[in-house]
């Protein structure tokens, strides 16, 4: 059902799932149930190796499904976001309901699913749905590990800096004078944009696909490098891994080995900043050129996510310069607002998330265990404490964006095999409750 | 808003809602909130006794909010009915979200109120809203007395024909030869029916504003008679009262009384028929005829409700014949379907109700209230037996439509105020706990 909240609209739209039943136990075995989030479900299949790793423990059959308007579950097809009448039904509750409209229907069409029990999952996006799933379809869902899901990050639930000063620590922990290269590096780029030669050097010294042309172009360079490290922050991973880009083991150690002296002239840092910067995007050595215009995998769906950001997922932040090392950028709705408006014709509706889904006041929910790593800036809007005994919250110190989400591996430190551990002990007794209330 | 589910649509309507704090405690004293249902909401401020009653003891607030598209809460004023894009707005979540929008706006304005527990009150389709806004938004209300809400009349989930068997036995009950009566009108109809000089001495009889022309007419008419007997038992009351007509106190042995002998003639069984429908519409003796096309108080919204039963709110029902009074009527999914086509361009989810509130599967939620009485035809799909601790079932035998909604009376039964007892009882104790835990 494109719209399931009215009924003008009556189409229907193939929504893409993946289900893989080799573990699963015919005899309503558990599904873990993945709450696609705002990118290709392939990706996030080939992401989510936690689902594959405690299938077979489980006899659990895994769902992946696809979040509409995101990979191939496209409502309006190309015509998907060409306009605000089409983008309409790209919403949190419309996605929650294609969610259990699908768990039903499959609970009705797989011979001996009938009566099993399902978990929701999910990561950041995805999480968030894997929590608000278990809120308002509690009969749909017996459970939901939200792993690093912000569910606060909305309103005036948290202070809007810490997302930023998250960051920030984990490249002053990463290396001597880390933080302080990069803190400075804005005004050397400041500098040097405000002439043409410059603008030019700074073409040349970052190997851009597209030279800087004014200072506009100088401003979406510095929103490029800020969006880089916010990213390595989330995929600040123990091990070698290839989340949104390839990166080696805990990358930042590795970008942080360039920006040991803050203290350079503004040419000298920035090469040392481009060599940074280098290594996230050029891992691998194969880009000719680095492009401003894209700051991850192509696998996420960046308009329909901007979109979203522009209605629904209004996420205030912001920073100072001084407990974080970015420029100071107050958080300014106003702004946002009119931007959304010209971008798509629509305006966000800044409290509509608190009024749906409660803001902090959850606790007369139960079996949620919402995950958060203390390296992820998203942890900022996360539940990092217990809010009731079935409400619980899995702090992973160590850990980056969604690190228990993702596969067992050698140098896992000990903190996510043990949140992992609590995870699965928790989603096993939800299992045997449900079980046993049948 | 409008459309809290959809951002292309920006507009926003004003939502009639009624305030009374002469009993309430200005330091967060609680919040009585009646989740308005399908009319205009003075009728039902009037017809709400209950919470007037109980507004003093509980140093509580009233607050009536009317449901949108009904009484004056009119999305687009006079167009509001003129088609399915007007209508697009008329669901049970649009209203929820007005509610859930409104209770915080009440809260963040009026002074004294910020900390203000919040009771959902409702009865009958306003109950059943009541229940879901308890399920759907527990931050925003701590609990719900949700009064004869038919919530499983849904699906499969109880038997079609349940909801004309209680009409039934009410009449079986309140007089001998009173549904046997009835039930051997539709035939005498038939006959009368089948020829000219027959549908004139049924329109005379009747004293129809409109005279029967066809046997088309002839319908309408048995619909007519069918929808006074089952409003009959959900007024079946008592006392003299006044809700969906003025009656006298249990005015279904009052209309019995002249449906003694099953075994009379045609014209004779018909002229008895026409004494209890008269009795009915004419309490007052001021109607100069009566008017097929309407059976109860015209502060309902028809229309409206018309379209809500043609989308959201499928209720199967049938007869027949044996352990009802009616004419047998197999419930037929696809002749509605085709009706509501025709009518409105829309077509009903059978299965969509279910799948957002959760059918039979409610055990998680906690802190509802589910009363029925056992006279209302609407029990059938009512929630009469615990559920858990805080699901509970008040049951009513001698009550009919949410009796126990009404003003006291000197006449109410032991059951009705025992019932209100532990109805108060349940909502200290909610009150009191979100005392505590602020």
């Amino acid at each position: 059902q494109i719209d399931h909240f009215g009924f003008d609209e009556n189409r229907t739209f193939q929504q893409r799932y993946l289900v893989a039943d080799q573990y699963w136990k015919k005899d309503n075995g558990p599904i873990l149930f993945y709450t696609g989030n705002e990118g290709d479900i392939t990706w996030f299949c080939n992401n989510t190796g936690f689902m594959w790793d405690v299938a077979e423990e489980l006899n659990a059959m895994l769902v992946f499904a696809e979040h509409r308007y995101y990979g191939e579950s496209l409502p309006f097809g190309n015509e998907s976001f060409s306009d605000s009448k089409h983008l309409n039904y790209l919403t949190s509750e419309q996605a929650l309901a294609d969610f259990a409209v699908l768990v039903e229907y499959l609970k009705r069409t797989i011979a001996g699913a009938q009566d099993s029990p399902v978990i929701a999952i999910g990561g950041s996006y995805g999480g968030m749905l894997a929590a608000w799933f278990r809120m308002k379809y509690p009969h749909v869902v017996v459970g939901a590990l939200a792993a690093s899901a912000p569910i606060w990050q909305f309103g005036d639930l948290v202070p809007c800096g810490t997302f930023f000063s998250i960051v920030t620590n984990d490249f002053k922990k990463s290396g001597t004078g880390c933080s302080e290269s990069i803190r400075n590096s804005w005004n050397a780029i400041n500098h040097l944009s405000s002439t043409d030669i410059g603008l030019q050097w700074l073409s040349n010294t970052f190997h851009l696909c597209s030279p800087l042309k004014n200072l506009q172009d100088a401003a979406v360079l510095k929103n490029w490098l800020s969006e880089t490290w916010v990213n390595l922050a989330m995929v600040n991973y123990p091990y070698k891994a290839d989340f949104l880009q390839p990166l080696p083991a805990w990358p930042i150690q590795e970008v942080c080995k360039f920006l040991k002296d803050p203290s350079l002239s503004d040419k000298l840092l920035l090469q040392n900043v481009f060599q940074a910067v280098n290594l996230y995007y050029n891992y691998t050595g194969e880009a000719p050129c680095l492009d401003v215009s894209q700051t991850a995998t192509k696998s996420l769906g960046e308009m329909g996510w901007y979109y979203q950001a522009c209605t629904e997922m209004v996420m205030p932040l912001c920073t100072d310069g001084v407990h974080d090392m970015f420029e100071p950028q107050k958080w300014d709705f106003d702004a946002l607002s009119e931007e959304c408006y010209r971008m798509w014709g629509v305006r966000p509706r800044l409290s509509w998330i608190l009024s749906m889904y409660g803001g902090k006041n959850i606790s007369s929910h139960s079996n949620i265990i919402f995950s958060n790593g203390g390296l992820d800036p998203w942890s900022a809007g996360g539940v990092t404490q217990n809010i009731t005994n079935s409400l619980v919250a899995v702090v992973i110190p160590d850990g980056a964006h969604h690190l228990d989400l993702r596969s067992r591996n050698p140098l896992d430190p000990k903190s996510v095999q043990q949140a992992r551990a609590l995870e699965i002990c928790l989603m096993k007794q939800w299992i045997g409750k449900a079980r046993h209330s049948h």
